[in-house]
């Protein structure tokens, strides 16, 4: 049975991720799996890191169904997009794309409401009324050639690349998880690069920082660099919250370089 | 299959979600939707009106469990209503009649827990030991007589139908949702009657309002009235917080009308 | 079908529940079941407890994945554990232990991890990694023998066994759940040997209190105890936060006796 995942900023509070599940079920035979309903509000940048991260775990076949949609009802297009044999239906604002490039080589076409849906959808509520229709129309097999046309250039996040250069590595936080741990976009085996002793460069300052493989290597208060389950660069504390120790959060810059050498003190 | 909702106030992070799931994976086949667990504890209204906000959405066949249940183990009764194919199993306090109207003409019967369950039920946890069997049942095609017997007068909220009279529209919020919109009992359509420059009275004072389709309509900081998924009037704020700017809460009362003209200004 | 559980503190905002879900979906037919993953995070004794409660709600054939995991990719083990016809999986810290000795007598077994998984696991995500793929085994029919040995001596939570002595019992805060009942580790047919006005005794003071069936039972105000649905004696207040009024969390001593007998006033 295919799988339909679902992530918004719904909350988990309110009826409409029930809503959802409703038309998936009655449309589809698929199984439906929550990401999550709780990221921020309108946060798109927070749910396209997110998406991106849990993507890659699903297996090919996977419809994605996410909503974090700030101009429903507007003008703007609603999208399906196909890469790496997985799905991603949603509003065309940035929030599909991280998910799809990280799966594969990401594919768009914009839904044509009519032919998809008899009923007009209401105008405030696509998810229920037009992306989720969509998704179980592709999970019970209807090529989305059916409802939806190919596009040259979805919405696309504006976002610098992460590099690096002489031993110094320069990237974002893409997410903060609940741990406040920072999970940044800078890829993971970068950190070869750079010795043990490291200095986090960021809005507020420098911190010292330490190489390290799993979170219990810190010493209590000591900020961690090592190699996040996404594939990507976090930086943490051990049983701490980086994030409120060094007041960052989605989309801040992070730098990570060698700390300078100088005299052993006592 | 058929589908089981669940809709609580046992809180996501509690056991309580889970134990009642296992009981109705342990009795039947359905396959389990959560609404939410979420309800703020206790109230009754919030929780009928995401009941009914979601019921709508499902098809025929569907069981809809809900628990927020101060008088738990106490004298008063359980519920199973009947209503437009679909089934809600509850406590008798008044959270289950709104949904059920919603979808159909509801018929009450009352649970006789000795006919139902083998084992006297927990004095504190009817979800689990009363409710999750009754839906399981009738999930698995138990009819509710054999368990239940009709009942004349269930329990109901004490509410006042919305009116409208002289271009003016009378209601109340019946939810206000995670974004801050104020879903309102007041029917979507009514809000033809009225002209795109409005007034919104309420417990605080007076707030200009506009007539909208979607909420990305309003300038910044404008209050919005529009059509909502629930087939009824929100009161909304373009990504703000319309619930927090206006100091309303569910119950409270709402009146709309056409806002006095007065002569343009400079 | 059979069941597997998760437990975790993750967090529900966060995308390590999808991913720890596509694993189970990529390798078993299991019917996957949240029970919570809003754990305080790095709460081992509030876990252990959450997963105790509802474990025993669980048919035979039941796996429970549970990861609150401050040493992932350290050198602590990952286990499972086998008791009651149930399974538990998870890190070698006290988690499980709990659970498994509510519904039989536990045999753990150390997991080999090389025996179970190709590519080696990440050093931050073993719920994804390592659990995910232990528990679908099981689920699939895989006996742990193949990946895991036994082993004499899982590590266990410090906890003293509640106690009475002279209408005196002894016990601690199990769980406060999200209502603020304090649900103890006392069992609940000890209530039986206490009249009904009784006194509690708690780090803050003495709090009077009775001896009830239902929540509804209590005055306005009124310290309960009560037999809760875990089969524990609850303390709680009617409609109120029984956590909050004393100052108690999980952890904490409670004592519960007799009242002392003395005149009645006007």
């Amino acid at each position: 049975m295919p799988i339909v995942t679902l992530l918004s900023d719904f909350g988990a509070s309110s009826p409409y991720p029930g809503e959802v599940r409703a038309v998936l079920l009655r449309a589809s035979r698929a199984v439906v799996v929550d990401i999550t309903h709780d990221i921020p509000r309108h946060d798109i940048a927070c749910g396209a890191a997110v998406l991106a991260a849990a993507a890659p775990a699903f297996p090919a076949g996977t419809v994605h169904l996410a909503v974090v949609d700030p101009g429903v009802g507007t003008a703007r297009r609603g999208l399906v997009i196909a890469s790496g044999g997985q799905w991603f239906v949603g509003p065309d604002n940035g929030l599909l794309l991280p998910a799809a490039a990280a799966v594969g080589r990401p594919q768009a076409l914009a839904i044509d409401t009519a032919r998809l849906v008899r009923e007009p959808p209401s105008a405030t509520f696509h998810g229920r009324d037009v992306f989720a229709p969509a998704a179980a129309a592709i999970a019970s097999g209807v090529p989305p050639e059916a409802f939806a046309s190919p596009i040259a250039a979805p919405v696309a996040l504006p976002v610098d690349a992460p590099s690096r250069a002489a031993g110094r590595l320069v990237g974002r936080v893409a997410y903060r998880d609940p741990f406040g741990n920072l999970v940044t976009d800078i890829p993971a085996r970068w950190l070869d690069d750079l010795p043990q002793r490291l200095v986090v460069v960021y809005r507020g300052g420098r911190a010292p920082a330490r190489r390290a493989r799993t979170y219990a290597d810190g010493r209590p208060g000591e900020v961690l660099a090592l190699a996040g389950s996404a594939g990507t660069i976090e930086v943490a504390l051990n049983q701490g919250d980086a994030a409120a120790r060094l007041g960052l959060r989605a989309g801040d810059a992070v730098v990570l370089e060698a700390r300078a050498a100088r005299r052993a003190r006592r």
